[in-house]
């Protein structure tokens, strides 16, 4: 069964080849999971190579009858070795290019390379923002898939107030969530850009866990079980009081949604209760800035100022040396898409932009507080995909 | 607290130095996140410089107080952006190197191009045979943590016995075994080396769904829940007398074994119970020349003439033209380490390898017959480190 429709796939690839021309780029090869699906709707092929103009080709090592299966490409070609590139190219009526565009970010420097000297190319550039440009606006189609993944994430306060238990570690109440997402189709795993960019499907943390420090750029993403693994909810047992930041993310058909509640076992503290209230202000008042007038740094300044009007802004993103600098960021595909909302990023918000805002609060010696939520861009207005209930979950 | 005993993580170190030495590479790089372990302790930090002599030096991007708590070494160095790295490792007697070491398998084309040009190196050279040759041999400690990883996987028969029932979907049972591993301490993830090699930490495939091709070099993976991740349990329904492949990669402290068990729901037929014998009989005889004195290619050889014996050599790792060629892989802090049982290499077992032995057979309308066990080499014989029942599963 073909996974992408065939219309939307070749108005991607009509998108792409638009801007490849812009760029000067002769020809352009996919390989990357989340692009090789974006751009051809299956991740079987090894290559996908899209010229400048006329018909893509992929390239398949085995199970060609797989990819044919998957994707509305016509042209779909098994092969054994790389060195056999040129041929099927020139079968293809696809000129050996002069400058090469890959996924420079992502793509290992032995295949890079390897790929430039069998294409015999003067210049290998960068197409990753272009790749992430194209992916960045969402279509009516993806939309649908994402507010069905939003959807999986519907019933976890739900699921909280009736399984957090007293004794209960962080790692036991993760479990229960991952096995709720993993029946309604969860793969289990999430994609995020970079190498080093491992993450788990989503934390439970509790208290001051949530102040370990992190090596990707993300806030309240706990210990983890080990070292080794560095990131994700840890055997710590929680404790009353404290809060529990729950983030987790969704994945239906690689699509991605982010959202993130807070919940506390037993009665909490004025002092809680109160800076929770303000951070659920934080979030709404800053989800009305995103609005396709505003840029992607202004919602990060916008939300400094906000966390500065309600006095929190020494906890806002971190405190101390160890803040984070953005206020949220493009899912869809990938966790860490375009847009980044950070400083010196002068770009307008658009439609179709689909972005978790997660202006949490960090406060020493207590934990983390806060939530996020992922909204959809539109001309009227930013529309909220993540619609469990927003209540501090008191359990 | 210190992650690796300071002497282990010290003994590592001299290891690859001389490696460094023999290669001629006068400084090597470390940025992924299971080398990073290996060598450091803490994934915290960005890099790692290993020079051929002398201390290696850690750079934190920021929690530094984070990586000195794991890691052993003394250097760990706060830092906030790469030109700073020629005047760090100036100030700590480390000369610019003219042969600049990398991980170029898995490392970014644009990473690697931007070390070079900051360190001004004449040369890069992969360094990636050379983590994999040190990371194959097992020590005494890792063999404890390697131990206990299999202990994760030790009642999985117990708990398809208890909880396979009809009607379930490969997903559904699936997901048991899932929270069976996480509340031992499994962090929901593995890791395995390279851009495109994606898995889940284990499938339920059931009958000619064992069949799907994979991209991934690997046999019955399972078409997975969508295109868009392309491996891992379905939404199939299994279905009485078909071979249900239970595959399952525990993770302790970062350290991976490899298991494979066979269900099948209500009676199976004398067939498949037939020729399950043979494949518990391959892979006894086969796991006994796992012994010092033989070649990586001999096991696959070997494998190869034993399925030829039990008269099952059509089905050895696959069928017709979607066989794999391979019947093993060794396992460690990643799942596709050093040995590879397969065709063309000519090299020595040897004491302290660990390798997952998986001599699957692939019938065609039935589905996958076979199980995998995870060995020690030693000196007296291998030694098998998942010691669950090998009887099959019948519920």
């Amino acid at each position: 069964m073909k996974t992408i429709p065939q219309e939307e796939l070749f108005h991607r690839i009509e998108g792409f080849q638009e801007k490849l021309k812009e760029k000067g780029t002769d020809l352009a090869v996919i390989i990357q999971n989340a692009d090789l699906y974006y751009f051809s709707g299956t991740i079987q092929a090894e290559y996908l190579f899209i010229p400048q103009e006329g018909e893509p080709v992929l390239l398949v090592r085995r199970g060609s009858e797989r990819a044919q299966a998957e994707s509305s490409f016509k042209k779909i070609i098994e092969f054994k070795s790389s060195r056999e590139i040129p041929n099927i190219l020139t079968q293809e009526d696809i000129e050996l290019p002069e400058e090469l565009g890959l996924e420079l970010d992502v793509l290992s420097y032995q295949v890079a390379t390897k790929l430039q000297h069998i294409l015999e190319a003067d210049k290998l550039v960068n197409i990753t923002t272009v790749i992430r440009q194209s992916r960045m606006i969402k279509s009516d189609y993806e939309i649908i898939l994402m507010k069905r993944a939003a959807n999986q994430l519907k019933k976890i306060p739900t699921l909280i107030k009736s399984n957090l238990q007293e004794g209960m570690s962080e790692l036991e109440l993760s479990s229960i969530i991952e096995e709720h997402l993993r029946l309604q189709g969860h793969p289990g795993r999430i994609r995020m850009r970079g190498l080093t960019n491992e993450m788990p499907i989503g934390v439970c943390v509790s208290g001051d866990n949530a102040e370990v420090p992190l090596k990707t750029d993300a806030l309240c993403g706990g210990p983890g079980i080990h070292a080794s693994i560095g990131i994700g909810s840890s055997k710590k047992k929680i404790i009353e009081g404290e809060p529990i930041v729950i983030d987790f993310v969704s994945n239906h058909h690689g699509y991605h949604v982010d959202q993130t509640r807070l919940a506390v076992l037993g009665e909490p503290s004025a002092y809680l209760q109160e800076t929770y209230e303000k951070s659920v202000e934080l979030l709404d008042k800053l989800s009305e800035y995103l609005l396709p007038q505003h840029t992607w740094q202004e919602i990060y300044e916008q939300g400094k100022r906000l966390a500065e009007e309600l006095d929190v802004a020494d906890y806002f993103m971190g405190h101390g040396e160890n803040k984070v600098r953005f206020v949220g960021h493009g899912v869809g595909l990938e966790l860490n898409e375009f847009p980044f909302l950070a400083d010196g990023l002068d770009i307008d918000l658009e439609p179709g932009m689909t972005i978790a805002l997660e202006p949490k609060l960090l406060i020493p010696e207590l934990g983390a507080i806060g939530i996020e939520n992922t909204y959809l861009i539109t001309e009227d207005g930013p529309q909220n995909l993540t619609t469990s209930s927003e209540e501090l979950i008191i359990v």
